[in-house]
């Protein structure tokens, strides 16, 4: 095991660097935090470059390298106000589009909060979704705050990204119904009726969904509520969708 | 408008302890950051003590004082990054017991992360709820990160604390069905059933909720989740049996 002491080195300096977009984004790489995110790529076909712990006795069977590194050099590579024991640096994976898109999938336009956006990926794995796209201006899926609030459901579900007028053109040439979530010019969502595949739309916490999209859709939905209330959060309106949606 | 310029300030001294639960349990009065939050509060019928802002025109029709203070001031009354330009002080309500349970209630049992009690009364005003309450373990409503999440849906729904087995027993007595959440001895909630009134009953992150309430509940249901997920988020798991459940 090597050992680095140093907040310096030029490892460290490096490993920083996956902190931001830009420096992920030139690397392919991203980073984890803790043991239970670690486990989960160990446990899933994750990539993992290098492992990087305070822990000397740490053992894990996999192709890249370990590091032993001081308190205060995790305390740097971390994001978190408590440093975690292990950092791992991974590679993202390349999704390629499914062959297929016959199953239930949810589309992100603009989803800005890290939190909101992890929420939901970890919402459609457990709620049976066959992936998760997000298009522009939703967070980078590598954002520490999106991984962690996953809870490692990124490593479980497939997720792509790329311009969602496209996706819901492909979604519709395969005859899978588009339901855009928009407060004017749609209807109350039916609470009996189910599709056996469809793409669920949702968007920006503050703007919704963006209206060239809502004009592509099948149909428009909203979830009817209390007129003292403003909104409800997008991940909560996901989840009652994706769960009301499915037979 | 009185005006503070000193971080020391002997005021200012006594708001910032309004930033722990014990202050706020000495003085009945808890703090709000930022405009949106102070407007709901003027519009409801809360009770404002102060209004606290680093802008000189500030104007408000309220019973209580104006203090312009300084950036400095602000930013040492602020529990966010970014201080907002106005904090308030408020009085707690006092919250009698309902004269009926007939209604839809949601019932926390040892909910800890404030996001998601915030969230999850926001959500149950949306979703039509009567009202909310905070059993022994749940954060204190009046904690900043739980007030921010509930943009403001605290002002608008009664929220109640006490004894969770005593509430449910009360329910009971009205005839009230109170639906638990558990992963083990209980049913895949039916997406048929709904009840005119219920009391939802949720719990811990990680523990759930604790196995005495869960022997008094009338019957505990669970979401069908993916093998590949851990569990649902319990603010996502509140929204969709909310919704589920009512009519």
């Amino acid at each position: 095991m090597k050992t680095i002491e140093s907040t310096k080195n030029e490892r460290v300096k490096a490993w920083k660097k996956l902190h931001t977009k830009k420096g992920r984004e030139q690397t392919g790489s991203f980073l984890i935090e803790g043991d239970h995110l670690v486990d989960e790529a160990l446990a899933a076909s994750v990539v993992i470059e290098t492992i990087i712990t305070t822990r000397k006795e740490y053992v894990a069977t996999f192709s890249g390298s370990i590091y032993y590194v001081t308190q205060a050099v995790m305390a740097e590579l971390s994001m978190t106000e408590t440093p975690p024991g292990i950092i791992a640096v991974c590679q993202k994976r390349i999704m390629k589009q499914p062959t297929s898109l016959d199953g239930v999938y949810v589309l992100l336009d603009g989803v800005q909060d890290p939190g909101n956006v992890g929420t939901i990926i970890r919402t459609a794995l457990a709620l049976h979704a066959s992936g998760v796209i997000l298009g522009k201006g939703t967070v980078d899926l590598y954002n520490d705050k999106v991984i962690r609030s996953t809870q490692g459901a990124l490593f479980h579900l497939p997720i792509y990204t790329g311009d969602l007028h496209q996706w819901v053109e492909m979604f519709k040439e395969e005859a899978v119904p588009v339901i855009g979530t928009a407060l004017t010019n749609a209807s109350p969502i039916n609470r009996g009726q189910t599709y056996p595949a469809f793409a669920l739309l949702v968007g920006n916490e503050g703007e919704g969904v963006q209206p060239s999209l809502l004009a592509q859709t099948t149909e428009n939905v909203y979830i009817p509520i209390n007129h003292d209330s403003e909104s409800l959060n997008v991940g909560i309106a996901t989840g009652i969708l994706l769960f009301s949606l499915q037979g």
